[in-house]
This record gives C-alpha cells, sequence and structure tokens, in this order.
C-alpha cells in the first residue's frame, strides 16, 4: 500500500480501475524531474493508450513560524512562470530524507533561519495527473535567524516577516500564486486558529 | 505586464532579477505539456544556465454547488500517482477559451450537471517552477443534472455529491489529495461562509 493509498478515500469500494502498466520508456532526464512515456492498459475495457509522466522525489514546504507569529517568507524569480513569486520555503528531498529534516534543511540554506521545533502537518498530491510525487508540509515553530544563507548555484532569494494574517490575505488577493503554497496555508489554518484560540485566552 | 505580474507582489521594489532568455528548443512534444529547454542568462550576475520547462495552455477547476450545498465532485485514476483520487471537475482550457466558459463545458462533460450561474473566483500558478500555466477557480452555483456525460476516450469518472463542510473535512484529512483541488477548497472558502452567514441570518 503506498503513502497515497493510505489516505484512501471515503469508501474501500473500487468504481474507478487502476491500470496495468505494459511498458515504460525514459524520454528525457531534467534536473527537477525525468519525463517517461508508458503504456498503459485499462483491466476491463482493454484499451491501451500512451500517456506522460513526470518522475521526480517528494518534495517538502516549511512554513517558518516566529515567536511573533509572522512566517518567514522568500521571493524567487520562477522560471515556469516568467516572474517572481513570494512562497514559503521548500525543495526537492534528498534520497531517503525524512520531511521534517528536509524542511529544516531547506529553511536553513534559503534563509539562515533555524527552528525550535518542527512537525509534519500534511501533505499532498504534487498534480497526480501527471506528477508522481509528494509535496510535504512542514509547521517550524519559534524560528529565529541564526546562520548565514546557503543558496544552491542560480538561487537569488529575498526574505521578508509578514504576519500570519496578512499571510493568508495576501494569497485571498491572489498575490501568493503557488499552487502548492495555497495548499499549505490551507492546511496550516486549523493550526493558526488554534494559536490564535490560546493567544485569547 | 501579464496575468500574473498583474497579480503584483506587495511592494513595487524590484530585489529579484527576472533571466534573460538566450534560447529555448522544444525536446518533447506530449498531449498535454510540451517540454522545452532554455538557455537563461541572470542580467547582473552574468552566470547561465539551462533550465527546463513545461508549456501548457491554462487549466480550469470548477466548484460544483447544487442548491442543497453539496459539492459534485469526481473520482477518476490518475496516471501521475498510480491512485484513484476525489477531485473537483477540471480540465485543459482550449485556446482562447473563457474559463467560466470552459468550467462549464468540462463540468457538463464529466459529470452531466449543469450551472445556473458561474463566476470566476481566483486562480493560482499551477507550478511557477516548472509549469508556465494558471489554473482558473469558478464557483459554479446552483448546479442540476440535465445532460448524459461526454467522456474522453481514456475517462472513466465515478461521481458523487458530497455536503460542502465535508468536502472541507476530507481535504484536510488528506483525502482529497490534488494540490490544484485543495488550493480552490482555499480560495472558495470565503465564499462558503458568506453562504453560511446568510443561511443563519
Amino acid at each position: 500500500m503506498s503513502d497515497f493509498e493510505a489516505k484512501g478515500s471515503p469508501e474501500g469500494e473500487q468504481v474507478v480501475h487502476a491500470w496495468e502498466i505494459l511498458s515504460e520508456k525514459g524520454l528525457v532526464e531534467c534536473p527537477v524531474f525525468d519525463l517517461v512515456s508508458r503504456r498503459l492498459r485499462h483491466p476491463v475495457r482493454g484499451t491501451e493508450g500512451d500517456f506522460y509522466i513526470l518522475k521526480t522525489r517528494d518534495w517538502v514546504n516549511v512554513i517558518p513560524v516566529t515567536s511573533e507569529f509572522e512566517v518567514v517568507m522568500v521571493r524567487q524569480y520562477r522560471f515556469g512562470i516568467e516572474e517572481s513569486s513570494w512562497e514559503i520555503p521548500g525543495g526537492i528531498m534528498d534520497a531517503g530524507e525524512d520531511p521534517v529534516v528536509a524542511a529544516e534543511r531547506e529553511l536553513r540554506e534559503e534563509t539562515g533561519y533555524v527552528a525550535r521545533a518542527s512537525r509534519l502537518i500534511g501533505g499532498v498530491a504534487a498534480n497526480p495527473a501527471i506528477l508522481n510525487n509528494r509535496c510535504h508540509f512542514v509547521w517550524a515553530e519559534g524560528v529565529t535567524l541564526e546562520s548565514a544563507v546557503e543558496w544552491d548555484e542560480h538561487e537569488e532569494i529575498e526574505v521578508r516577516l509578514f504576519p500570519i494574517d496578512e499571510v493568508y490575505a495576501m494569497a485571498h488577493r491572489g498575490e501568493i500564486k503557488h499552487s502548492l503554497v495555497v495548499a499549505a496555508l490551507f492546511q496550516f489554518y486549523p493550526q493558526w486558529e488554534k494559536i490564535k484560540g490560546r493567544r485569547r485566552s
């Protein structure tokens, strides 16, 4: 049972069929993903088709929150949309790496911030139609600026703190536009409501 | 100014630089996207690199809500994760198609439901790092089952209604796992709170 299947559907019934993989062919190896084509067959209809999949390692996105309830946000130029984008830190996990460890590594490398404690709060399939991987979401608590950044060769990152409520407002205004960051904010929201409840009481 | 840039950042200041495109080479044309490599140069550092981009048309996801405040959900087998996935209807827009028109078309083709009224409620960059496109989110109100489904060649779709609050609970439990569907639910939430407010008053 895979990581995805473990999450299950509301019931066990199988109405939608899993296709059989007849063959797979590697087409292009890129730094972030490998493009492969697969010949698949529907187990009941017997129909066949060629489908294109991007195989990649899991990704992690981290919501780094300071003791003042601000989020450490990063802005980078994004080559897909040819524009800069305000996001939470994140990246590609190393093979076999734990999501929490990967989150703390990416946070430190991109921003110099270090967490007092971190925990996995959820995750999504990055894009179930074309990507095979999961993006994990980690909440890093009590982060403080501790070290110099260690950017990858082509990285150029603006780091800035935003109050958590302002981060949600930015996402609702469309100023945070990365689908995975918006999904992370969705999954973090119950935690933020709990924090606000504790602060009021 | 592009669609993305119009959404802006919290301020106009340009700290993160846009890279210059020196050349582009098409590598593989797939049904959903074309893989291209681009030679890019940083305008200040002068460093160069090869980057891989997936070029595709915009996508649309539709949140179809009945008069009983249920969402029309679809379950399909997803070739990327090799599992089935509960999602909202959606798909690739035709060239030049309006997101609302595309949403109503995808809704009808996948489920047979037709909307009384539809409106664009937002959208995200599908994945700003590797994809060049936007996924638009449309709210379809007062949907009713009116026509037979028109599935594409390889489609096999289970259709079921879920109360809106249950859809949010499924997403928070990880049972809705598609990043773009979770992002759509995030952007729809203020509308759902307004609806609930009106029902209570």
